[in-house]
């Protein structure tokens, strides 16, 4: 998917709301566990509930890792039914992979080619020659972690360097590595006053804001700071929508979960115009 | 696996070797893609040939991943393989994971409950609240990135901040953390020079060391510089072993070349007794 696409999506859908598919077994409706892919069933219910409201869906490979082969094939069959049925879906491997160059090419296969996903989230630790063979895949986005949304962002990514802080450093890098115009950054909610810093060095870029909701970041802050003319935003929200019922009511109240965010954006893009 | 069983088995074995395990199709001998899965039986080949000579084995999981669920599969039997025939070799999961805390917990649930390796490469970028997850499981070991063997590890890790760089910071603040007991450390063989500042910091660690052999680096200046009264290193080799031969020799070969290397570490074992 281009770019492009997506930003024609968002004013289409009046949002710019990413679901986030973190499908813990323990957390989802018990009356799903009797079915044969319980990941799968809920993931389904949910995107069948939410579709029209969102621009993204975002499943983290960590919780489908966790259940081994089972799991891998959940995740296969998720992001195939996503895009058999709704390819207007700009999809995201949220897997924080990185290695050296031909092993970062066999990351880059195994999200892009295998499975098909439009985007793959990129830890930067190893620098250029980590990142650039994602980057060459055409109609593809890597997603660079910048400014995540936990406690320990603090323990690297703001450590000062020459007058900038690490995280600044990253995107300011970034910038120069071959097919940079294929890059998006993660940026955490939780740190809704550092989007302006942010901005005056990947002015264009989206930027996928994980902590909105569950980790407390907000929205309002986020758009105020964040935003640029093609709204620039990708908001995530995983637990806060999936989990908002354990009943059978659960996809229902997902979507009543992402009604509201949904609304919320809507405002706001009206607002700015 | 305790790091008094690893110690024990390097003094045994007299080598410190571990294999890397990344199976590409495109470089393995052509008779096996007719077998139903050839990745496991290139491994298996491979495993079969060289465990007396190594203590470690070490699949890239992105070379599992880039061929879908059969690749999965294959990684699940290739650890299963080891696990059951060579219980005494540690099983190092190269994966670079790390993400926020609950995700981190998943990761560490694939990787250490249903996967059963005795320890996993974790990338630092994310903080403590990322890598403590995979800490807090007893005689299981966390190898967080430090300075990697590619280029790009020029790009943030030796950064200057503070009067230090930022892979020296990573190494620092690591042992503050919660169980940093079980804590090993990735660091490339193509700097050697390093590894003296880095033996100040984490004088009894166990260090894994890529980038002998096909990336350049020189065994004998990483043991001068690395090694510690338990010699403390585990010496990685993947290409230059597994891709030996690619004709029906190719595990006969690889022998010869694992062979080499154990017979190296032999020699610099007795020249520090």
């Amino acid at each position: 998917m281009t770019t492009q696409q997506l930003i024609q999506q968002i004013k289409t859908k009046q949002s710019f709301l990413c679901i986030g598919l973190d499908v813990d077994l323990t957390k989802i409706p018990q009356h799903l566990l009797a079915t044969e892919d319980p990941i799968f069933e809920f993931n389904k219910a949910i995107i069948d509930a939410t579709h029209d409201l969102c621009v993204s869906y975002k499943p983290n490979t960590a919780f489908y890792e966790a259940y081994g082969i089972k799991g891998w094939m959940s995740l296969q069959k998720t992001i195939q039914y996503i895009n058999e049925k709704y390819p207007e879906q700009f999809t995201i491997a949220d897997a924080k992979r990185g290695d050296i160059g031909n092993t970062s090419a066999m990351y880059a296969k195994a999200f892009f080619e295998d499975l098909q996903f439009d985007s793959v989230t990129v830890a930067p630790y190893m620098g250029k020659d980590s990142v650039e063979p994602f980057l060459a895949f055409e109609g593809k986005h890597t997603i660079l972690l910048a400014l995540t949304s936990n406690e320990g962002a603090y323990d690297f990514q703001t450590l000062p360097l020459e007058g900038k802080e690490l995280y600044q450093k990253v995107l300011e890098t970034s910038k120069s590595w071959k097919n940079s115009q294929n890059l998006m950054y993660v940026v955490g909610a939780t740190k809704a006053e550092f989007f302006k810093e942010i901005r005056k060095i990947v002015p264009d870029s989206f930027l996928l804001v994980p902590g909105v909701g569950a980790q407390g970041g907000s929205l309002q802050e986020v758009c105020q700071y964040g935003m640029n003319q093609n709204i620039g935003l990708l908001i995530n929200s995983s637990r806060g929508i999936i989990y908002a019922s354990n009943g059978e009511d659960f996809a229902l109240r997902a979507r009543e979960e992402a009604l509201k965010l949904q609304q919320e954006m809507q405002e706001i893009i009206k607002n700015i115009k």
